[in-house]
């Protein structure tokens, strides 16, 4: 797809987006459903289509982690199916009204959500957040344009013909959901600088992928995902709870955003503390990135030394940052330093060191006395989850649908004038 | 200053904010209302300062209207530290518990309102913008960089100057009020790329300083107050009402961002409705820019042809575009085409052209059967206004101070993990 081909299907989108900013819940979700039962009436297609990416990954010399995203089985787009028919069960976002009032003078204010319009989303190599996105964008009344990874290609064009498929037997409009083909840099750029035409663009993947469209795009972005989460250990924890929440923040999953990649242990408890902790990081094969001080609790066979690059690291590993600290305050300054501003978790019995905390920390999410993997839409009970936001403006946090539509005043008068 | 002293002040702001977002509501207001009170101590140095701007504007030609916004009176500052007074009053939208609920596994979920951290604010020539910018960012717990325009900068800098001592008397960091003065096209430059140390920028002016920040910016960035507003007169309206909101939203107040630059007329009521237009638009001296089917309702004197220069002008004059349309779905075509997205008004007592009308427009607000005018933080009742936002993301229309915050996910439990 060319430059100018994707300036006309973004353009496409607006038209689609003008039509379905008017299409109720019900023939949205109808829509929904029909395109869970036809992606999985379409397994065998999607298999075949997904094996020649698969192939060609491992020709490549992919990682297995890496192949392992990409496959798609029977079973899991059976998930993925099951996914956009728990979307149709969700509400709709768009004519929620957020605040209204009659004014003194008996203008009737309301504020409603509406949808953004055009949603572009890029993202790399897992197939199902073609489904994700298009399913997601649909719900909210907005147009989606996914731009996925080449890696992927063969995968998301069936994935994406089956949906618009759909939207053609539904009488949507079938431009609602389109493909951005992945092999062009050009694409990506275009994309990021169709001012006017695309409303937001959301990157789900690594720090390099968000950092590249944060500098790049002059269209509003959302960026989503890049999590340096940070375990501090209060002079005042309980040492069980604090052994438990931090291997639980690092290992339970490490591919994961809000997996922690740095502890942070108050001197006061790091002599009973440290030697818990070491040996349930031995017990799950986590390697301890520290300095001499840290070292002194740690077998070297499970030792590294620290410098800035770990303290920034997301090691999406079972490797972790440790520093010993003299207090809650060098904790927090060290946090402001390297956070990515996603999660940070504080185990402590104090209340002021809680407090404390709390007022100190300016990131999406703080876990008091809980494992960072709690920052997440499902645990929040928010259902379908776009990405998790670090950044400030808009969305902040694990995003919904609500977080896929704006709002528009609409006011009612009877001929009202200002005087 | 220069660009590399635009970063240290964004990075004393930075640690300013760090203080600020503990700082209680009670040390804010009284923070405000002593600026208030040394404001209107310190007229005649803020007055003297502000004729050396009065009076170099004056040597270089600057026109009288601009003048005018320049000028400082005792009774205008007595205004500006009143408006201090009144956002003193209005509630902290910092510790607002937006959403909040136990989760099934016992953990305490709540959103909180946290401020941004560090505002930039870029603005022209009016000195009250730099007293309102500071105060509603003080009152959301956000420092305040400053960059106002060069014909004001005697003004601004003794109006920092005082609002700055206040902050040392009341214990506050001073660096949370900047300026950063605006002789050099560097500095702004500057603001506008230092990702990471300032949470937003907010221009306050003209669309062309609107479109060369958007343009230039990597910081998030809310657009405000670029007004290309259309009034949509239907089949179905009340001729009398209509006559009545189209005078009202063109030429009540002409050089704000709210009157109305164009004129939508329903074909089938264009001969009853259009010559009483003409006649209200005579007497207030309204010029009319149209094609000649819209000519043929107009004196000569009053009339001027149009072309897309108009359709797209924000007259800011008594100036209007003027076009008869086939249908209310041509009506929403062209607004489409043309809107800057900020307000739009429907006259009509059809109730399904009124819902067409709602549906199909994509703007910040929509005024059905009242003037365009209305679109306004003091009139929708929002107390203190930072501007009228014109993009869909974080705010859209008035924005007050809730929108000068983002939100945190502060969860609560008792040693919990994620299964």
């Amino acid at each position: 797809m060319t430059a100018s081909s994707v300036r006309e299907a973004a353009e496409r989108a607006r038209v689609a987006a003008n039509t379905l900013r008017g299409v109720t819940r019900q023939r949205k979700d109808a829509a929904l459903r029909a395109m869970a039962d036809a992606l999985v009436s379409h397994v065998p297609a999607i298999v075949e289509a997904n094996q020649i990416d698969v192939t060609a990954a491992e020709n490549n010399g992919t990682s297995p982690a890496l192949i392992d995203r990409l496959t798609l089985t029977p079973e899991r787009i059976a998930d993925i199916a099951g996914a956009m028919r728990a979307l149709a069960d969700l509400p709709d976002p768009v004519g929620e009204v957020v605040r209204g009032s009659t004014l003194p003078n008996g203008l009737q204010l309301r504020q409603v959500r509406v949808p953004f319009g055009v949603v572009a989303m890029i993202y790399e190599a897992r197939p199902n957040v073609t489904v994700d996105a298009a399913g997601l964008s649909l719900k909210s009344g907005n147009a989606a344009l996914l731009r996925g990874s080449s890696s992927a290609a063969e995968t998301n064009e069936v994935l994406i013909a089956v949906m618009r498929s759909v939207l053609v037997d539904q009488g949507l409009p079938v431009d609602a959901i389109q493909g951005v083909p992945g092999r062009s840099h050009d694409s990506v750029t275009e994309l990021l600088t169709a001012r006017g035409l695309i409303d937001v663009v959301i990157p789900r993947g690594g720090a390099d992928l968000i950092n590249s469209v944060v500098a790049n795009a002059t269209v509003p972005v959302i960026e989503t995902g890049v999590g340096n989460c940070h375990v501090y250990v209060d002079a005042d924890a309980d040492i069980d709870k604090a052994v438990t929440i931090v291997l639980n923040s690092k290992a339970q999953r490490v591919s994961v955003c809000n997996a922690a990649e740095t502890l942070l242990v108050h001197r006061d408890i790091a002599p009973i503390f440290m030697p818990r902790m070491v040996e349930a990081f031995r017990d799950a094969k986590v390697r301890i990135h520290g300095d001499e001080e840290v070292a002194s609790y740690v077998d070297l066979g499970m030792f590294a030394p620290v410098n800035d690059e770990d303290w920034a690291a997301e090691y999406y590993s079972l490797d972790i940052a440790a520093g010993i600290v003299d207090s809650i305050g060098d904790a927090i300054a060290h946090i402001r330093r390297w956070s990515s501003g996603h999660t940070e978790a504080i185990v402590s019995d104090s209340q002021s060191a809680i407090e404390t905390f709390i007022t100190g920390i300016d990131s999406a999410a703080i876990m008091v006395n809980a494992s960072t993997r709690f920052t997440d839409g499902g645990q929040f009970g928010f259902g379908a989850e776009i990405g998790i936001s670090t950044q400030k403006m808009h969305a902040r946090g694990p995003m919904g649908l609500t977080e896929l539509t704006t709002t528009t005043f609409i006011v009612t008068g009877d001929g009202h004038i200002r005087e």
